[in-house]
């Protein structure tokens, strides 16, 4: 017996890799997507846990859609309608995972952003979904290139990350989100919306989502990874009411339920009256760390034969290099102490993409990211300098 | 856009629609599968989860196989072997749900015993994959119907409850353990061994799993819903090693890796002094209710046109009718304050199926079963008196 060819064939992810020999060396890591964990609201938790570990009935068999308080309070938190339904997830990884087998059979479409996050590119792959990209703008997806795959028609979903884009941080303009909603209304096709950087804005205004913008043509994905902490796996998924019991039965044969008392957990910490201030001085951290980062870049001469859109907010912001191997580059800086993520795992055809490098800035302490971008300096001097 | 088909057409789960119309009403429930909320182990979770809530790192992204000290302590309690990997899932559920996707496309052939566990039915029938049955007796399988499937070749894998089978009770012999383990061998088709049950065991010896018999053919899923909690969802997958990657990049496409502080939790119980005594005592609470079922059965003359195959474990057991209408007994039953499972929603083929009721014993004190045996019983009456 052997595995299904899709998982058989798909290479192991080079972040994973990566943070592997990370984690045994004295290598500055700028290439995961992970949280600071001084930003983990350890005080709320602690209260909250002895209060979970007293009530039985959150360790019992539970409902599907998930734990009731937690779900009204995402239904306020999210403005969730009427004809909408909230199912709570493992992550937003699982929303990706649900919608892909609610939606998907073998050689269906999809369009999604180039570049766009890679978990999400495994999904489809693994669905062996046909997969087609629109370019990403600096103000959002190229619409004209979205709206010719929309009129060829069978296009299941187009899925999208408008907020803090993951790789490139990009955030979409409210015209992009305007257009993209108007062509998902008007061409019946569904928008996958994941939003797991959303709230992790620490300058600029909060432009409205797309799904608000066409709340019967989109599903949200949320998650409470950046927020809170990423090891609870809690995130939630906004449906449409017309699938809701599609979703409810997939997630019920995939797993039951989510984890209730860590359900309960998040639904103590999202109500609790610290959290408001907590996320707002976790936004301030990011947003110093994010400055020391760009600091580093623009006193070093050789960064000046890149390209750095700035960022109002989430984890990354998107290198772009002159023309260069940019897998090499990586593997180099590694080599030189500082580890990120070339462009090549960000595309679905690894031979069509720009020379980018992305890089963490929610990580790691101001002064670690400094020497990261000296390290990763001294190497681009090598290939472009 | 509409959900794929598989989706569109699975009926909701009578079991679920029977709990939502029991939490309502003054109905006993001898229907679903829960375990008794006094057998939680509620003062070594609330220790545990004190120190849970101090340590950030259990807050953090994980790696994907796992907690690694709940790895060790699971290498440990199930003899796992060198050449074998262990993976955390969520629940056992989710251990079927993954198994399905790693072996199953559209159309391949999976056997299982007839009747089975109506949550891996639903994930059989959504991966659209072709089932086939065999019948089971007394103590296992029928070892010629399953060699029959096994000749003709083409079986991905056969799926499998030896230990207090869901919903039968029964518990395979040892020689049907070792005829099976023989067939898999010699044919090489996979063993899914799924022992949910097996540690709720109050009398007789433990036998040895199959898969123990022949592990280069075998998949082991264990869950900790029975003896620890199932609100944690917290199972555990065994797989040979030549399967592990798979394995691995599926589980990480799907939710990148279970929580990770119900893993450390469920580590803490697994390895507390009072653990041992803990599982000894919510075996024999179990026991106690079984013989509640058992007396009410025995004195209740209209159950001697009914046949019960005795257990050493479990939660159920298998009430075995004249030929009638099952459905309607156990739609009627509900009227009549008691609610039991009809044989007809474990079978993916609902016309061939013996009239039989699944009947829990774990859920209730001994009064309420007692007092839901007799509402059944006069049920019974009218419909086979």
């Amino acid at each position: 017996m052997q595995a299904v060819d899709p998982l058989r064939n798909t290479p192991p992810s080079y972040i994973r890799e990566i943070l592997s020999v990370v984690a045994s060396n004295d290598v500055i890591s700028l290439a995961g997507g992970l949280p600071c964990p001084d930003s983990f609201p350890m005080t709320i938790i602690d209260t909250a846990m002895r209060d979970i570990a007293c009530d039985k009935s959150l360790f019992q068999y539970a409902a599907t859609s998930g734990y009731e308080p937690l779900i009204n309070t995402i239904r306020e938190r999210y403005h969730v309608t009427d004809s909408q339904e909230v199912l709570i997830t493992n992550g937003s990884q699982q929303g990706i995972d649900l919608c892909t087998r609610v939606f998907i059979n073998k050689g269906d479409n999809i369009v999604a952003e180039a570049p766009s996050y890679l978990g999400a590119l495994q999904i489809f792959s693994i669905a062996e979904a046909n997969l087609s990209t629109v370019d990403q703008e600096n103000d959002g997806p190229n619409i004209q290139q979205l709206e010719t795959y929309f009129i060829q028609g069978d296009v299941s979903f187009f899925y999208a990350i408008p907020d803090f884009h993951n790789p490139t941080g990009c955030c979409w303009s409210l015209e992009k989100r305007q257009q993209v909603a108007d062509l998902c209304t008007r061409y019946e096709v569904l928008l996958i919306e994941d939003s797991p950087y959303r709230e992790m804005r620490f300058s600029g205004d909060s432009l409205p989502t797309v799904a608000s913008l066409c709340p019967e043509y989109a599903i949200s994905l949320f998650s409470f990874s950046k927020v809170i902490a990423p090891g609870l796996r809690i995130g939630a998924l906004i449906t449409p009411t017309r699938y809701a019991s599609s979703f409810n039965k997939l997630k019920q044969a995939t797993d039951l339920h989510t984890n209730v008392p860590l359900q309960a957990l998040t639904h103590a910490i999202l109500n609790h009256t610290d959290f408001t201030t907590h996320l707002a001085a976790t936004n301030q951290r990011y947003q110093t760390r994010y400055q020391a980062l760009v600091t580093a870049i623009t006193k070093n001469p050789v960064y000046e034969k890149c390209t750095m859109v700035p960022v109002d907010g989430g984890m990354f912001i998107w290198l772009i290099l002159p023309d260069c191997d940019v897998y090499t580059v990586a593997r180099t800086a590694i080599e030189n102490g500082v580890a990120v993520v070339p462009s090549t795992e960000f595309y679905s055809n690894k031979t069509e993409k720009a020379a980018a490098l992305r890089i963490n800035f929610s990580y790691n302490t101001p002064e670690k990211i400094e020497e990261g971008i000296r390290r990763l300096g001294d190497v681009l001097e090598e290939y472009i300098g």
